[in-house]
């Protein structure tokens, strides 16, 4: 099968082996894949990940349990034990047993096909396109923000950093009602936020100590010491990207003006489903380009691209 | 009046003017104080304060408003402004104008006479020492940490750090009832834990990433860094120090384990007052050393001393 293999170096082949199915494992035919910025990080050693890449998807099931034949799917990426105290605790995409798709010991989906436990997977609505079935994991993550720290509409909440997340994050928060601005410095992202009729701004404009949510999508330590500097005392900062090396934090701050620092990751896939399902978040404007899977590299580089939006696999 | 000033340097001297009361304060005679590890950063150059030094002390009230005068108190140190959105909120402490004694546009207790706002004073119980009122302060920021952090008598719970802070945080966690362990260094605070009943280990001993509660209260980028490998993912970790400078942090790691940090700053009087008066806090073993005000250099320098423990001055 086609498959896009970072092994140290990254390459596109064609001969890679189909996966044969273990356990409860069903088959997946991908039909049309995303590349993320974490894929750019894994191919610069983050993780220290070698194997098939990728981790948006939608696919079908074309082998595997008889009740999952011939659906349109989206998978999980976190492949959890099911037996840790934390699977218990119902937290399986923190399981400390846990596998990722294209990330940590588990193949990914920049393939013709992808093995995957069924428990995994969600079933795409018809009125959810493929494009838009592709946004369903960073569009889980953008939702994680809400599922870890409540925002409700009277809140003063800034987002700092307009890329892909960035701004399925910003989508997600416009339907909190809150009073909401993104911090951005490129013209594209800016005028996406004007179509969706959420606020830009520039660091600039915002007064200092008066959001009660900062979401940094930056992974920069500048992001960090942006948020610090625009949350009020007893705020929250979510942080929502990994960050390049250790970056310098001033924790002291956090101390004295009683921050809550809130990491997040996975989110939950039925809520994106549903939101997508009601054409409540614009996914088709973040699209940038396709490529066929043949084309993968020239794909990655585009993707790289300062600025670049959403690109696409096809298959 | 007799003083301990920081004007760039350090000096006791016996002709401070003593202060003039202006509005609702309430002129103290401060009958004895103790020197906390802010004191030392604060000659060091921390918060570019100037003026008496000190903010743990028990007085009593020789003038201002008669509902007061002759009480014995101690005196909360954040002086709120009272009309911001964060008083009307009810988080004075964290108070947008605010003042704080002895440490930011406010002069200290470590002088005869402290001129205060009678809004922060409480009255000290009877069966609360002098001593141990002189600990009210420091008392309330430790059980700030359960006033942020609630904490569940089955949770599991480390605290990093068996300085002054650390060993009352250690005290009033004990009395929550969680599974507790404190890290120590030195024999010392070993033995006034293994005194109190409290688990005292090395990093060493602990299992990684199985600890609901982290405290860290080292103030250094390698105590995170240590808090960070022991809590559990969806974990919390309290940060209780000022740190040198600005520390490293894996921010990427409270990112993939999704762990919450909790700055945690003043608390409340009212409950350390409570606790004190029930006996259940041992404040008595935690005194090194008792010098007068007029010794207050060699206090210092005593304070100062790697391990040493509470040092009080008095009047």
């Amino acid at each position: 099968m086609r498959a896009m293999v970072f092994d140290g170096k990254l390459t596109c082949v064609d001969d890679y082996a189909v996966p044969s199915l273990s356990g409860d494992q069903a088959l997946l035919r991908i039909r049309r894949a995303g590349i993320c910025n974490t894929d750019l990080e894994l191919v610069k050693g983050y993780m220290n990940y070698r194997g098939i890449l990728g981790h948006e998807f939608v696919a079908e099931v074309v082998d595997g349990p008889a009740e999952w034949l011939g659906k349109r799917v989206v998978g999980e990426i976190n492949v959890a034990d099911g037996t840790c105290d934390l699977c218990a605790r119902g937290i399986p995409s923190q399981c400390r047993g846990r596998t990722t798709v294209g990330m940590d010991r588990h193949p990914g989906a920049f393939a013709d096909y992808l093995a995957l436990t069924a428990r995994n997977l969600h079933v795409v609505p018809d009125e959810v396109s493929d494009d838009a079935a592709t946004f369903v994991e960073p569009l889980a993550a953008a939702l994680q923000v809400t599922e870890l720290t409540p925002i409700t509409p009277s809140s003063r909440v800034i987002v700092i950093g307009a890329g892909k997340l960035g701004l399925l994050i910003a989508q997600v928060l416009k339907l909190t009602g809150a009073d909401l601005a993104v911090v951005v410095r490129r013209d594209r992202p800016r005028s996406l936020l004007d179509q969706w009729g959420i606020p830009a701004v520039t660091l600039e404009e915002l007064p200092a100590e008066h959001a009660q949510i900062v979401v940094d999508v930056t992974g920069s330590a500048e992001g960090f010491e942006s948020a610090l500097q625009l949350v009020e005392p007893r705020g929250t900062i979510v942080l929502k990207s990994t960050y390049v090396g250790l970056p310098q934090a001033d924790l002291t701050r956090v101390v004295v003006k009683e921050v809550n620092v809130v990491g997040s990751r996975c989110g939950p896939f039925d809520a994106a489903l549903r939101l997508l399902g009601q054409g409540l978040i614009d996914t088709q404007s973040m699209i940038d380009a396709r490529y066929s899977i043949e084309d993968g590299l020239e794909a990655m580089e585009h993707s790289a691209r300062p600025g670049a939006l959403k690109v696409l696999l096809t298959f």
